[in-house]
């Protein structure tokens, strides 16, 4: 590893981009106005609906995007751009529009959640870090809401770093997972840099380094004030829970005896002794921690089977995102500046059909009844289309348009928010606080049908009649000039 | 978020260390001797097999460590922990010893891959940033090995930052994937910082921004003289592959054309069409790239169906360790100086019996067969045990002893390398082409029935004699103290 004083990311980008943008720079086209759109093809884990997340570190890394003198030093090494085009790279600054979901806010499958609009080799430039930071974000906000909905009131921590992959993950992704629901980060770096409440007493290693759960318990409670204790290094009920008892007998007011972890056996079975043997011994109010491998899936059961668990520790399965570790959203060009001068709407075909994209430049609009701000689904438009300005609004499903409803009694909200104008931040960032109020608030407006951690219904995401149409058109006049090549 | 210009890793760690480091400091054994060590419970994906990486990231976070004011001013407002304490943080520098698996080497489940040895309150601060890198990129160059293994001398791409889970991961990952038997990357960044090689050309934004296959093509070809055209943006086989055959023709020998990739579609059928009409067009030397959801599983089927594919793009699937996505390796105290001054050993037990941890400081020896090279299993025993004075090893299963051997024509190399020594760095980090190169003929060294992608014999991971008795007895010596607690 070679360490650079002014490394950035920059270069944090795949290589075809540069290709990409020095092929548009030598034809003359790298300032063509040009419009592009992120997207997920697939709720992951099953899901009814997704949580946006990644916008603050991708309008940071926007902020700062520059090429350093070792970025350029490094290309001029290792590729055959002339001295001309480095130098355009380095004076490139951001100057692009962007308008995206905010963090917090739910989004679904085959709809933008983020678009850059600006010159063509800039918006292909920032391509990959874009993905790179949403795709994950997005997809461990959407676990732990998930999380957050079995476990209702509970408090959840966020216990995961060591299992993250690599140290970004570990920091992005606990502030996603709070952003979800969760209440607090064992990540103590996180909690300087993001102000998310950090939580953590002991690990085995304490009382393996007192060869004894009486001799380290009481060490621990002779030193901090607020103690839970890790009961199950040697036998949890036989010698954990007792020598958690006996030390605050001993210290009694001297510590406010919060809570005993449990990290392994059965959690459903050993949680009801544990609590019963605290109960016994005066200590109702005492809560039991549980950590080990858990998610939406385990918790469940666990609740299902009466388990006496108060506070929930979840680390692999959020963190990575276990059992769906790649959200997958894609960014393509949907409209760009012809010979003209004039915008044109573009698509990207496929035999596999679900990877056709939707051209044109779009707003997404979350409808909601307006008596009751409950969900009609989400209403894909061209962006010069506003529903607000119609009396009654007509959703069918794009791929199955026998499937439709006429609303009138309706609410419309645009998801896309401008972030920034021209290169120009316009958005002030929330407080992450904030955030995650609006985040839980907003799964609120669901049904319950949608919400639902098992085979939910799916949420209508509908295309406007214009968008609808645009892409049919799109789709006939490329398919008719394949066949004309052909024949 | 808030920026630190002096912010650096001291802080990654979790609550709980810094709350027991807390505890050890208080009651005076902060500076006892300890050993940790790090091992994994169960080798992923179903391998017969680990590729060891992550130690390049782990030195350089030693040795930079160390808390900045503003960590300490963090710690200062959201704990209770006094000025001294404080200070003593401050000037707090590793001064401990490391052994490590090297990068590149062999590893297995259930021996120690890593070991710190020093004082307990450092020993416990790095548990979490080690287990972070360790286990994501011991995993990633474990699942880039199990490709290339079915992959044979194909060139092998990683593609996949766009689906990392944030920044880092792409960086490390990458560079695992490449450890692990990938030729190239399409991280640029990656490139720059760890010298590994670039790979990428252009994406359906291209031609989408000609709107055309032949017009993208050629401006591409008169921007690039090595070129690999993207075929599948329209349709594959009637636009893409004969415009970039025309665009071929047209060009001569301005370009080298080298291939053409493909994205999207049945891949087994359209690869060998596309085979069919590069062969007739006269060129026969261009490589079909195929990239889409790739991984060891995939492209043995393909493979099997006699797919046409030359160089293989792997992303998600490799980046994420998409179906075993966390390794799951844990830092256990095996050995602690008690109250005398002598080392004792230390134990974690659990009702889980595979979470007994195995106690006493130890080395992993790997036992190969004199005559031909070709492994006999790892034999671990304590640190005081050296198989090179004995004529022959007797090697037993540890849950299991009756599967047993006794092996005299052997050969025994220790695993745990000296890293560190009383934070002194004592190795000599090896150039990435060399720990490739390493890793890639440590393969070689096992049994094809080890390395096989599915269903592998099991590699024997045996104790020492020695090893076993001091950890039943360490088992039954609890057990009698938990049984006379309870009596």
């Amino acid at each position: 590893m070679t360490t650079y004083p002014d490394d950035g990311l920059a270069l944090h980008t795949d290589f075809y981009e540069l290709n990409m943008m020095w092929t548009y720079w030598k034809q003359g086209i790298a300032e063509k106005n040009a419009v592009f759109e992120c997207y997920f093809r697939d709720l992951p884990f099953g899901s009814g609906f997704a949580v946006f997340a990644g916008l603050e570190h991708v309008v940071d890394y926007l902020t700062h995007l520059q090429f350093s003198e070792s970025d350029l030093a490094y290309l001029q090494t290792t590729t055959t751009y002339p001295p001309e085009f480095i130098q355009y790279l380095r004076d490139l600054r951001f100057t692009a529009s962007v308008r995206s979901a905010v963090e917090g806010d739910l989004v679904f499958n085959n709809e933008p959640i983020f678009q850059v609009e600006g010159p063509l080799a800039q918006c292909q430039l920032v391509e990959t870090a874009i993905l790179n930071m949403i795709n994950y974000q997005t997809l461990v906000a959407t676990k732990a809401a998930r999380i957050r909905a079995v476990v209702g009131d509970d408090a959840l921590m966020e216990f995961g770093t060591r299992r993250a992959q690599e140290t970004e993950a570990a920091m992005w992704g606990t502030r996603a997972a709070y952003i979800g629901g969760f209440n607090a980060t064992s990540n103590v770096r996180a909690g300087k840099v993001f102000g998310i409440p950090i939580s953590g007493t002991h690990a085995h290693a304490l009382v393996q380094a007192y060869r004894d759960d009486y001799t380290a318990f009481k060490a621990y409670a002779e030193a901090n004030r607020d103690v839970t204790f890790l009961v199950d290094t040697y036998d949890t009920l036989r010698s954990g829970v007792p020598a958690a008892i006996r030390v605050a007998r001993e210290m009694g007011d001297k510590i406010n005896f919060q809570g005993v972890r449990i990290d392994s056996g059965d959690m459903a079975y050993i949680s009801k002794r544990v609590r019963q043997q605290l109960d016994e011994a005066g200590f109702p109010d005492v809560k039991i921690i549980a950590s080990n491998d858990l998610d939406e899936n385990t918790i469940q059961n666990l609740k299902m089977q009466g388990a006496k668990i108060d506070t929930w520790g979840v680390g692999t399965k959020v963190i990575t995102a276990y059992d769906h570790p790649a959200l997958g959203a894609v960014y393509k060009l949907v409209a760009i500046e012809d010979e003209n001068g004039e915008m044109v709407d573009t698509i990207k075909l496929s035999s596999n059909a679900e990877k056709v994209s939707t051209p044109g430049k779009k707003q997404v609009w979350r409808i909601t009844r307006h008596s009751n701000g409950k969900s009609e689904g989400d209403w894909i438009a061209l962006a010069d289309e506003d529903p607000r300005e119609l009396d009654s609004l007509y959703m069918f499903h794009p791929n199955y348009p026998y499937i439709n409803k006429t609303v009138t009694d309706f609410d419309a909200r645009p998801v896309l928010q401008p972030i920034f104008d021209h290169g120009k931040l316009v958005y002030q960032l929330p407080a992450l606080t904030d955030i995650r109020e609006f985040g839980m608030h907003s799964v609120d407006s669901l049904w319950d049908e949608y919400t639902r951690v098992l085979n939910p219904q799916d949420y209508p995401v509908d295309l406007s009649q214009k968008a609808w149409d645009n892409k049919m058109n799109l789709i006939n006049q490329i398919r008719a000039k394949v066949n004309q090549h052909r024949a």
